[in-house]
């Protein structure tokens, strides 16, 4: 057995008590798997007194996260703090200066300057490992990297944020609308008290980002994501989503087309046959269509203290071994310059709801508006009459191009007996 | 860039041509992932001349490819021959012994002789590749082995033999019974002329045999691993598990219980929002339940040549990386012997459907006889009357003992009431 490999912990929260205890627990097994003892010299978090239900008694405490990279016995800094920039950051030049091995569950941090903290990595001649910043315990940082590195990838597509697909899991099963459900979510423990990271999409964004950068060997480029959250869907669509033999759900795709390559973060329709569709709660999972394997799916749980352990764990049993890549699968160096592709690029079936005023020839408007724009319409239900109030329509379309839509919506949506803003999902075919 | 790697193919069957064509048709990609060249010098086969639509006139060609395993110009032998002894064999030997990596997609070799050829690899120091073993292009042995390395793996089931995946669903989508549309998957070539290794359960217990060793870090243990077909599935079976809220598949299963480790292959009944239900056609899937992680789910393609390349290739590529790992994630030496559990001691729901003679008294016999053996019935469905012939009286039971169960049954079978041996299938709730 070569020499024990020595381990610093930033940051003592759910994540970074559950890595710790995990080491423990495991040390015997870790110490087979590894081939040598995985030990944790180090911690550091913001109040040393705080019961988290593990002993940090023989750790050498530092104050200092940054200090700690940078001067611990420690051959690999975990970065556990999170936040895109100040202390994460700190702590991870810090460490990569040192030349220490880095592993991180801060998937904002990467998205925003994840190349160069790659680069930085590769220059200091250390691991960044960055398993559990997506995904949670699915080792799909490593299937794609390395399990799918005959492929050429083709798509990828993924449910990433457990948070959304629990809320529109939840309205779905209880026909409850979404404020309601997130109130509930938000005692229980699975929404943030500050729930728009989650509910707008950006950390579905900034998990996408990082995936596509694995899949495609480009930059990591997150202020190309097209970011739309589900606060504005409603139990109507997806009942008619049901009805229409499709589950709503809040994906990450990324594709390669003939603009280059397009991120997008939103709510779809995805047939109920889909195997994503039946991706339920807090799981999340991640689908991938190489070029020979064809289509690969990896599932499981998207968050908690285990499963982002397991996943943080995995990138130092694999320092321990030796088993070292670049962070993105090739070298920084060797990334490509993405060229991103608009969202106007974007070519699919929607889903339209109108609320509109049952009066003499609205149908026959709205009907004008899409064929002007040159979309053809799949099918439409109208079901509900009242000369009261707005009731709903609900159209799809066959393939139409996203420009040609939102002219159309924009169109539609000045329309006097029209009384919302029309309310459109994309439909995906997978 | 180090040394180009350099790699010889014992096989030009369908895998063996996929594998080359992957590796040229991608030559470019490789080597940024690699950096470094991986390029094929040699290779063997039965028959020079065939057309396989690859050009194999710049390779080196030996009649004999054990030969060629101990002589070829190669860092890398790749044995896609097949078979549990013969040439399949002396080749992994030849390789190891003449201190050259091994990769191989050979799940009948491994699970007869992984152990040993292990830890002869592991004596000479080179690497034992075989993600393409199992579960075709699903990078499950990487999971297991690498990416959950900080679990405890609690049980693993899965979905390892796409023929039989796909003589099931097609027996549930067209009410075709098993013989039917066995010679149709002939036909299509998805099954075998001589289907035994499949449709008996075999080929699936090869593979879990191999998943047991990676989950549990035991030796590998095929000749313990209880195995039963689906030749005895009926139609009728199918119908009645769906109106139970079941769908049925082949699956191996291991787990660890008190009196050790068990592994059984036999045709179960999983609920249908189970997400291995949904796995559906030629696709295989793996789910795993580890203590920190929770459960995972890994599906994709079983077989065919693109998807077992792009394992085959995945093991190349981490040679040429350096990324080695023990065969079974610990070494040789420290893999534990399996005591294994035997079948009598599974406990566990069950379904039986008896066809009997609609005569007074026959239901009360039955019931007796689960009785004297302290089964308790869950559901019970005799719909279907006839004075004629015989019809069929559905139970489920709550968990009994397979030993019990298998009592129960006997006793059962010889009622003269009951025309049929009696249909048993286990129900797993995952």
């Amino acid at each position: 057995m070569t020499e024990p490999l020595n381990i610093a912990i930033a940051g003592l929260g759910t994540v970074g008590a559950g890595t710790v205890r995990l080491l423990v627990d495991q040390a015997a097994l870790l110490a087979t798997r590894s081939r040598r003892e995985i030990r944790v010299t180090s911690v550091s978090a913001r109040d040393r007194g705080r019961n988290r239900g593990i002993d940090i008694s023989n750790y050498q405490w530092f104050d200092d996260a940054a200090q700690m990279a940078a001067e611990a016995e420690a051959d690999v800094v975990v970065e556990l703090i999170g936040g895109s920039d100040g202390v994460a950051r700190a702590v991870c030049d810090a460490a990569i200066a040192a030349g220490r091995h880095v592993v991180t569950a801060n998937k904002a941090l990467l998205a925003e300057a994840g190349t160069e903290i790659a680069r930085a990595a590769e220059g200091a001649g250390v691991s960044l490992g960055y398993e559990a910043a997506v995904a949670g315990g699915i080792p799909v940082i490593k299937a794609l990297r390395e399990g799918l590195a005959g492929n050429r990838i083709e798509r990828l597509h993924g449910i990433l944020n457990g948070t959304c697909n629990y809320i529109l899991t939840a309205m779905r099963d209880t026909g409850r609308e979404f404020d309601d459900v997130l109130a509930e979510a938000q005692e229980l423990g699975y929404a943030e008290v500050d729930p728009a990271f989650d509910v707008d999409g950006v950390d579905t964004a900034h998990k996408l980002a990082i995936l596509t950068s694995v899949a495609f060997g480009t930059e990591v480029d997150f202020k190309s994501v097209h970011i739309e959250g589900i606060r504005n869907i409603a139990t109507a669509d997806i009942e008619y989503a049901e009805e229409l033999g499709y589950r709503i759900k809040l994906l990450g795709i990324a594709e390669r087309n003939e603009h280059g390559i397009h991120q997008r973060v939103h709510p779809a329709m995805v047939s109920t046959a889909a195997p994503i569709a039946a991706v339920e709660g807090v799981f999340n999972a991640v689908v991938a269509d190489g070029d020979f394997v064809g289509t690969t799916v990896f599932e499981g749980r998207g968050a908690g203290a285990g499963p982002t352990a397991s996943a943080v764990v995995s990138d130092i049993v694999d320092i321990a071994c030796g088993r070292l890549t670049p962070a993105f699968g090739v070298p920084a160096s060797a990334l490509a310059k993405p060229e991103a592709a608009p969202m106007e690029s974007h070519r699919g079936m929607y889903y339209v709801r109108l609320m509109v005023l049952d009066q003499p020839g609205v149908f026959a408007d709205v009907a004008a508006a899409l064929r002007d724009h040159e979309i053809s319409i799949e099918a439409a239900i109208q079901r509900t009459r009242s000369e009261a109030e707005a009731v709903p329509v609900v159209l799809t379309t066959h393939d139409v191009q996203e420009s040609a839509m939102q002219g159309a919506l924009d169109e539609i949506g000045g329309f006097d007996a029209v009384q919302e803003p029309p309310h459109m999902i994309r439909i995906e075919k997978f």
